[in-house]
């Protein structure tokens, strides 16, 4: 049996605000009613909002984020079309799998598993190859809690004076962290309604430059559930070529509301400081990050090494059973070596602070030696200060208001 | 603004039931913890069950029906492959183009809308083509109330000699009317959440057999996201190989209940009472079925053709609008023509009378002059016989209880 | 096992809509947090609104009808009170019972079960006795289907120059037919929040005359947990006096968003016309109704003879067995000889159609002669003209709209 | 706008289950249906089972803790009827204040806030004064967290030899720690919804003996809402004798079954484990419980007192606005010295983190000098030696099964 709420700290699926998980429980409704297309249309119009894509589309497929990357792929490149990639993680390496069964021709740079996409290796391999047509980034690797500069990539592409096109897996990033679709030139932005969105899984979001979509038109690989051009041709009515996940769309537009009223800067802020937090925290453990330097330093996700010896899978385990607390465990090369707490989506500081209290007692258990309530007080002492230097540069009424209460 | 219920009867998405709603509601969860795998194990266990698959396995995608014609046709042929298909709806036609889409040679016996599949076409054509790897039959044609005889095909390629792989969409007919994979020796079958499984849409579902798994293992299409053996070494172990939907999960566990609990005989048993109950009020308004013979007669969706000179999207419109009832349009070739009741799911006699009671005053707004009531009138008479029937012959003590009660 | 909806025709508990399902659907929270009182006040404001009440106060007390009927009794009335009542159907016994019982001294007049109060009766007793304190009418006889007249029941008083007060069960009738406190003079008005408001039952609700509210100062009723005065102390800082059933506060504040949005003339119009409808049915049935001049026919509920011979208890089991509809059985003098059929809060023409189907049903079963369909068809006929004249004189956008749609 | 989750540690309400949540989310019902009452008396007689209560009878009405108060008294005694009482924190005095409203004659013994009730004085009391016919004891007061000893004032009186009846307060207490209606002698327990029963307010519930029922046959206290005899002449058969409030009612059962399924004993010492951890925290801090010895501590509540010169409410408003965490303030004579962190109902280890590590930051946010994280490390002390010595004793498969797990 269990008692209390499980916490849950994996890195996505996260927790659905109770707003959200409200606006979801709706009765079954006609998707080809003639007052649905109201609906749609300002949907897919604020969700352009959070990608920061004014030029372009987003699309959106019953799927996860795994379809959203068969769907980024089969429509804008056609096979044996030559893509350039890093894998540096579970979920890059995962992606460049993908692309070789679906017959790209992939050149992969494999980088230490804690360090983020090789911008000048990048650069160069752009230079010198020419034919290459694609350049995939994972912004945010999941496995590793480490996240990679978009931005710097579009950028040594067009010193390269590459014309490819620029793939993003913002999976764990997008509506997260800071990601600016049309300013980082990125032409197919991939994500999930698990993560940032605070859905449950179930839907792969796309946003597609107009030079990806034209390059669809293009391509030859045979699609069809994922075709681009059906459901545009389908949206741009306001309808879609199969029944739609009403009730994600429901949720869709709950979230969509939140995170618009927040702010995507608000937004950002906030992961930030909820992840720095949980860093100081793991230092004061005197642990080890998996990321390897602080710029790779992930927001939604902290990837800890445990010590030799000690079974980083054993610290999960512990923490599932005795605790009711969900980490991630390692994936792939990792596996075993590190533990993963997530902080994205619905999360507060207190809530952070239960994720450090149960991860020490965990570790604890697991043999590790570091002292109890170390973290917790790391990540307090710096909560406190963020909260109460937010409070005072905050122009915002309820905040005011807020720091109003606590005076 | 609006005021009470929508009554909803389009044929699918369906009506959610109260339990099953209920069931979906549910916090999200760690779809790697130590003991999801109890859960999806027994969820697939019991999901054969209800497709009478004994020999093969079930698989869900997190996407819709389409998406498991897609999976259907990409892991088990191969691009070039011949295949033998009847076009006699929207659906079926749908499904055509897919495949011809996907790289398949595509034989397509096109058929009046409002008849099945051709058996006896398709033997002769078999017979005259021993290189067709795969026949597509849609089982229940929901755009015109139209079901097929899925055993006389199998029994057809039997005679024809043929090894052929039979496909078969059972969208709209699996849990609602009968449906024997094994029996019929169907070697994929394809199910969508939102239909006889009474759940929002989402899951893209498939039975497969050994002969299809095997045939899987052999063919040289392309896929990643739909691919059976990514699926299939997840869930031998309980998981899935990406993020599921594991509130569609929950409540497929609840559908499942209710499907097993009443019985497939009975779920079948009481589809055909409610169908046969809208058929005689259709019958009483003096309008005509889309199904040109009772042979193929839908119990899940009855398709109506309106006189000449009415606009059956306006039947629709003003049921939308006036009555807030939704039925479902003509699509394709009968646009205009017909207008569809769907009557699956969680349905029972007095939904079905609130259909006819609606359908006839939006047809009398319409221009279709026809006697109100008598359709409602007709239907109450079939019912009231067919549950007194029913209460007479019932083994189960819930139904006998129910007679004393009235008695 | 139930197959589908149970089809709920009782005159409340009333379906919940779903908007108010929704909103009620929220964690606990701290009902002495500092930003409740926010929440309370606009809440407490906007139930005036619906009351039509400006001088006096809205109480809401966890509790039912019933207990609002007490908290009245209690706190404005002192034991020894003379008190005039009509009885004249089950819940008006049971109010006077109540009176007694508490010790106030009942002047009861006993009319026939199917009229209202009678007001000319009222107004010579009293002239005749200066010395009642309190008029009690039952705004709507929920057992037989009789709606009474408030608005003349004051203006007797006024004529006979009683300085009584009117106490009012609005039960069955507040939020769903015309009531207006104030410009009917009446001092104490009782409701629940599971009829007009669409909730599920376990508010008490009144509205209290400053009149009344003044009288309570002087009564000497023991009384504590229903006292005025702790629940208007707390109430005038935003709180409650003991913890309130949140859920239940979130599912009134979306109630009173719906109504108040609809408008509350346009709610007892709708309930007029659906109301007026199922009576055209029961008069194609050739049946009677229990409300004996059209002057008392309630809106919100039909309470309908049935023949002599014909057991109506077995009607309404017949219903809920064989039909999976829920009517409302006769009680007191009237239980066997009359069914219910409720027609408040979030319902529509074909919810009331589907009502007079399965009644039709029932009754044939039940042994009653009358023709299927024919309520159906009288109540639609009837529909059918009003909802178009409703369109045609409508001047909201959402009507002109929904009109444009169906032409 | 409020992110991430109000984290509530208020002494109640308490947090829903998700479990309990689900099964609240009901359509209305009909409560005059024919299957009502199988429901109904299967509930109640579960419910006996948590009270511990053989002889008697449990009755639930639409009301708050407040209102079980009111009932107990207006049924079971008479106006004039002496009472025992103590009054030793907020809520024992209201309920003596109720008592002497409603025209009791109350002996009330003041005793220090923090202690509990005075058994020796009160066994004087009733020696020297036979004509007390009932006494009430606050089982666990909610307002100091001080848990008094029932038993030992059942045995007081039985040594005084006094008949008087014994009412007992446990809405703070009951399905939380140790309760046993019969074995204690308890002939009135009263009780509420939302605190150890886990659901919204809106319950009022009493299990009373048989010597109680037969004492409330003779009373002359005027009552009708609130009257046992209507309730159980209603109860005998299924029913109640107004709406119920059928959402809680499934809510209960849910409640219920896990109740009983954890079992009483397992949820009074989990409480315990949980209680003491935060007390364990709280000595880390250096400050003291508002409970002056350990035999009174409280294992649903603790109260805190903070140090002269700190205000207490000050550490509540900065919990809430900047930490988003509920605490409870002090009430009457300890407002502003204390707060409250309530450790009752669904809540587990990490929770009880969680609480304390926001109460250090608001805290020293306040002015509180004390060491960050040293109240969550000496928790995690307790709690990680708790769980591991529950683990290592579990006769019950599931927590072999866990510790299986961790090891």
């Amino acid at each position: 049996m269990k008692i209390g709420t499980t916490h849950l700290f994996v890195p996505g699926p996260t927790t659905v605000p109770e707003v959200v998980r409200r606006a979801m429980n709706v009765p079954t409704e006609d998707h080809r009613a003639p007052d649905f297309p109201d609906f749609v249309l300002e949907l897919l119009g604020d969700l352009t909002r959070v990608l920061r894509l004014r030029e372009g589309r987003v699309l959106l497929y019953p799927g996860s984020g795994t379809g959203a990357w068969e769907a980024a792929i089969s429509n804008c490149l056609s096979r044996g079309d030559r893509v350039l990639m890093a894998r540096h993680g579970h979920f890059s390496t995962l992606w460049a799998d993908m692309a070789q069964r679906l017959g790209l021709d992939v050149v992969a740079h494999d980088v230490e598993w804690g360090e983020g996409v090789p911008v000048e290796a990048f650069e160069q391999a752009l230079r010198a190859d020419p034919s290459i047509r694609a350049v995939f980034v994972t912004h945010n690797e999941t496995a590793t809690g480490v996240t990679s500069d978009v931005r710097a990539v579009r950028r040594a592409m067009d010193a390269a004076g590459s014309d490819a096109l620029l793939f993003v897996d913002g999976v764990s990033s997008i509506a997260s962290i800071e990601f600016r679709q049309d300013d980082w030139g990125v032409d197919v932005a991939v994500a999930g309604s698990q993560k940032g969105f605070m859905l449950p899984a179930g839907l792969a979001i796309l946003g597609v430059s107009e030079k990806a979509l034209a390059a669809a038109e293009r391509t030859t690989t045979e699609r069809c559930y994922f075709a681009f051009r059906d459901m545009i041709a389908a949206n741009d009515v306001g309808y879609f070529p199969y029944t739609p996940p009403t009730s994600l769309l429901h949720g869709l537009r709950a979230s969509l509301d939140r995170l618009l009223d927040e702010g995507m800067d608000e937004v950002a802020a906030r992961h930030h400081r909820l992840g720095e937090g949980v860093r100081q925290g793991v230092k004061a453990w005197g642990l080890e990050l998996c990321a390897l330097s602080p710029r790779w330093y992930s927001d939604t996700v902290t990837a800890v090494r445990v010590p030799a010896g000690v079974d980083g899978a054993a610290v999960c385990r512990i923490a599932y059973h005795r605790y009711r607390t969900s980490f991630g465990g390692g994936l792939g090369k990792v596996a075993g070596k590190v533990f993963r707490i997530g902080h994205l989506g619905d999360v507060n500081e207190v809530s952070c602070l239960s994720a450090l209290a149960a991860a020490e007692m965990a570790l604890l258990d697991a043999g590790v030696p570091l002292e109890a309530g170390a973290g917790v007080a790391a990540a307090q002492q710096y909560y406190r200060q963020a909260l109460v230097a937010e409070e005072e540069s905050a122009a915002e009424p309820w905040s005011r208001a807020r720091l109003a209460a606590v005076r």
